[in-house]
């Protein structure tokens, strides 16, 4: 079996590299590790940058997003009690829009299907090879088979946990990484959300977050200790908490319902380096995570796949290696953009241990200042709909 | 002996007010525990805010820091062998004036000596009575003989070793503190400056900031351990560490010459609040310290005095308390959003033990950030001339 890219993992991001490519006429095979439906029930975060959407467009897969998503001018951040709203629109020029990740992934499995693009689920034993030569390979065992499928390059959007990244010897790579001292708990009710927009709110008692999916479908987020399990918290506990980390006004809207989904998530900065080894491209979570405040994961991944996917058109439209040679560098420079300002979004918000009363006032000065001074606003505003590509 | 206002402190913020109230008609008395050569030695940060400018200026004492100051229109910053701009009065509306605290405060001795103010030096035992009725008065000895002073108000001025904070009760107060773990190792030498301005330096090594007093006196500094002496340093090992914290071409520039001023000062945020008990007001250095990283020190000191005179004017001249009712409250506003700038710019430019390689990391991202994206700039610019009073 020959291909000109395999995509190991079928995520947002390989699918949207899958579909891109599709469109530019070069052929990949795409690897998942699960089935269909198991990637399709993963609840993941649903901010979308226009960086983002305008892929989409290019993919040829934006239509349902742009029916159904929800577009966001501005955002809110709570402190104090008080809450003050941050004019995304007018400050950075762009909305975000609200639209489910799952929904991204199955907006690109459809497209995936019309174009009969090809993809193994259930990959196992997946193995890259030659990787430092001309002629890479990749073996696998699917449905009982062992598959060998030779290429021009691979495309690692497996994730943190994915083989690729493991594919470049130690020796060769650089990792950086940071991990937080608390996990969000968060959980998914079928009730309409508090606000129309975003509310990030910090408090005493620790972070929380109110979000959404569409008008009768909530999320909301609270900080917890990492020894926490979801069965400690019950539906009442989780919102009596989460009311407290509210200002009154806001609180007192809240509309509860079970939950249908309940979860926590630990929160963690990580990026290696280099992107590339040899004919191998790493994307997404594969090559970095950032902790999920300000939502820059899944649109981080998304200016990866943008500037691989335009290095592969050039490779193979024109004949030239420049955009493929300088990928790695190019995506590192705007994914230390977007760890720094996840990680200060992160710091900004969240209660610590052992903070000091003079940590704690900076945090609140922060935000004031934040509040209060415009060229701070706008600075914040075009980190959050995203920084150009 | 009785006056309106005893002014505890004969450094640059006392000297100041005093000023100021003389010029509104409202007579004080200036005390300072040390002798006036004593207070004109000492050695001080030299970056004024257009705000004091504008307070000189108020007071009459202008003449010679517009005459013999130079203005400054922007400021470097250096990291990775780079370096970049920042063109203050474009993106802030104002410079920033180099002009020595030493000669701010012998500009304002002059004008006092000129007013025939009252200054007491070598003021001993200085005890505050009756601060929460309405006939405070203060006690001190001096050249052998006890005084007792009566006023209506006292202006606490005489830094953080001073009486007057103290004089409020542990119980009516709440101190908020960080200590850094390291020292500035400064020198004062008679060599024209590397730069016509200022620059802040972040290497691997450390900190390192060029700074100068004028076209022929230059003021070095670098992070140094807290553990250093400043007889560790000879002045050969200064210039060669300060040299590979610059980058080469300024490196190459640096004239060197014999110090005739070396010594290590500690870096500490603080901040007591309130800043006002009865009929006592704390200025300056009594309640707040900053790291000296962008030079607020003095220039939060001016802006307590800008609201204490206002208050005490509108007190005296229109018979209304309410500038002094919320002084702390409006001063505090102010001050704490020098702490967070201060503390920020600290946290960017030095190297923190312990640091991993994230966290380096992220600082590089910060002033990549910082030197890359025009509203953050903004902000920062308009942080380092100053805030509106």
């Amino acid at each position: 079996m020959r291909t000109q890219v395999v995509i190991i993992g079928g995520g947002p991001s390989g699918l949207l590299l899958g579909q891109l490519l599709h469109r530019a006429g070069i052929d990949a095979v795409v690897l998942e590790r699960k089935t269909r439906d198991y990637v399709l029930g993963r609840i993941r975060a649903g901010i979308i940058e226009q960086g983002l959407v305008r892929l989409m467009e290019e993919a040829g897969v934006a239509g349902r997003l742009h029916a159904e998503g929800f577009v966001h001018d501005g955002t809110r951040i709570a402190f104090g009690g008080e809450m003050f709203h941050i004019d995304l629109a007018r400050l950075a020029g762009a909305p975000v829009t609200v639209y489910g990740q799952t929904e991204i992934t199955r907006d690109l499995y459809d497209a995936r299907d019309a174009a009969g693009g090809q993809t193994i689920f259930e990959a196992q034993d997946v193995a890259l090879h030659g990787l430092e030569g001309d002629h890479p390979f990749v073996t696998l065992t699917a449905g009982g088979q062992s598959l060998r499928i030779a290429c021009d390059f691979v495309a690692g959007c497996d994730g943190f946990h994915g083989i690729s990244r493991q594919a470049i010897p130690l020796s060769a790579r650089q990792e950086y990484e940071k991990t937080y001292p608390f996990g969000w708990l968060g959980i998914l009710s079928r009730t309409p959300p508090v606000a129309d927009e975003l509310i990030y709110a910090n408090s005493d008692r620790g972070f929380a977050l109110c979000s959404m999916r569409n008008e009768n479908l909530s999320r909301y987020y609270i900080q917890c200790a990492l020894s926490d399990s979801p069965s400690d918290w019950t539906d009442d506990a989780f919102w009596q908490e989460l009311r407290r980390r509210l200002p009154p006004e806001v609180a007192d809207g809240l509309v509860t319902g079970p939950s249908i989904d309940k979860s926590i998530a630990p929160l963690r900065s990580f990026v290696t380096e280099p992107m590339r080894w040899g004919r191998l491209f790493l994307c997404g979570d594969a090559a970095h995570i950032v902790p999920p405040t300000g939502a820059k994961g899944l649109n981080t991944a998304a200016s990866d796949v943008h500037y691989l996917h335009q290095g592969l058109r050039q490779f193979y439209e024109e004949a030239d290696p420049e955009g493929i040679d300088r990928y790695s560098e190019r995506a590192l420079l705007r994914v230390w953009k977007a760890e720094r300002f996840s990680w200060w979004f992160s710091s900004l918000l969240h209660v610590y241990p052992h903070m000091s009363g003079f940590d704690r006032r900076m945090q609140q000065a922060e935000i004031a200042f934040l509040r209060d001074n415009e060229s701070q606003q706008r600075a914040f505003a075009e980190n959050y709909v995203g920084l150009p590509y």
